[in-house]
């Protein structure tokens, strides 16, 4: 892990940029942390869609900011063939093909949703896992960890094989092909899931049915008006209440 | 109203218990409120089951220091037919004939739903304006008022009728007759709506179908596990933060 700029906003948080081998990432601190600090800060790892750091960085550097005013250190990292990383052809036409037949109001099957986010999952988590390797090493940060938005089946596939990852949001905005819904199953940590009642690409009863499957004992559906990207404000408040519960 | 006893609890709060005509009633202000305070307090209305003010007073003064720490009065009446107030033999007989049909095992229709439910929210949604009409004119209590729990029908009708209540927290834990339905469209105030996951008394996807018919623009869905009486802390806490955001 190497760090390639570093600069401190205006409330103090010290954003990093960094690549780990081929992989960017940035990572934030809170004013409060420091190599030296006796409380290192526990972590959350920042999901997104698969837009490009460069695309998604105001979004992430706000929740970023949010986090670092509960006193947690954020990072997060480029996903595989999105922003500067190589493209991935075979991806690019899975998700070519998943956009068309939306577009065309065709039923979507699960062949089609499983083309476009099971490669993805299968080789964003153990990035995912290398990069908390590699963050955890640093003396500023602590854990316990928590995974928040993005992707969800990545979300999912984290906290079932990454025990220290130990609560999460998740974001039912995205398509889950079937197999992940036995993988939630398998979830046994404290999860809190945002659903967008009005999501236009979403389907709603799939996404109730998706909580309805998570194996975990604390489980919280915050459902809230509007569409994939109006999340209230609020809604992010209390998101950071239950990290702030669960990580401190 | 006629204030029959009085007494400071160990937090400040002074609980008082009132008589309205023949409605019995508590009244809970906090202890930053008085008849000479330049501001006074907000108002959140205590809804609750039928079971009589004395067996849920417990549950209630919990609720009433809940809000009193967040600088709300808190007040709640007696429903008909409960409590110290004279029997009322025809909602005995519905609720009765309910809990057969529920005991049995048997469909339970929307007639005996509506048996139940109808006479009592016709009978207490005018007392509960009457209530606010005395609390309103007391010189401690101003608004906004928020309405909190209880009976579902009740707070549905009284978002619709009083234009006093300006935000409501809905459990959605107890059986909807059809036409509360079609009233439920006609809410336009910012709702927060709680749902027990298991509740083994409540059919979770009419309870979804209600969340859907409201018409309020701002409206929130907060799901946890367990049953009827398993609603956790932080959801308590949640609920308190969506008060603290539309009364203050």
């Amino acid at each position: 892990m190497r760090f390639t700029s570093e600069q401190r906003l205006d409330d103090g948080v010290l954003e990093r940029e960094f690549t780990l081998g081929e992989i960017p990432g940035i990572l934030w601190t809170p004013a409060s942390a420091s190599a030296s600090a006796s409380a290192p800060a526990p972590l959350i790892l920042l999901g997104h869609p698969p837009l490009g750091l460069r695309r998604m960085h105001p979004r992430l550097a706000e929740r970023a900011r949010h986090a670092a005013a509960d006193g947690f250190a954020a990072a997060t990292i480029e996903l595989p063939g999105s922003g500067d990383r190589p493209r991935w052809a075979a991806a690019e036409r899975a998700r070519a093909t998943l956009r068309r037949a939306m577009e065309a109001g065709e039923p979507v099957g699960d062949e089609i949703i499983g083309a476009v986010v099971l490669p993805l999952v299968e080789r964003s988590v153990p990035e995912w896992r290398a990069a908390l390797d590699a963050l955890l090493s640093l003396p500023e940060i602590g854990g316990p960890v928590g995974y928040s938005g993005g992707v969800i089946s990545i979300g999912i596939l984290l906290a079932v094989t990454e025990p220290r990852i130990a609560a999460a949001v998740l974001f039912a905005g995205s398509l889950v092909p079937a197999a992940m819904f036995e993988e939630a199953r398998r979830v046994g940590i404290p999860l809190h899931v945002l659903l967008q009642w009005d999501d236009e690409g979403n389907d709603r009863q799939a996404a109730l049915d998706l909580f309805d499957a998570f194996g975990s004992q604390e489980k919280t559906l915050h459902a809230n008006m509007g569409g994939h990207a109006g999340v209230p404000r609020f809604a992010g408040d209390a998101a950071a209440a239950f990290f702030a519960r669960h990580l401190r």
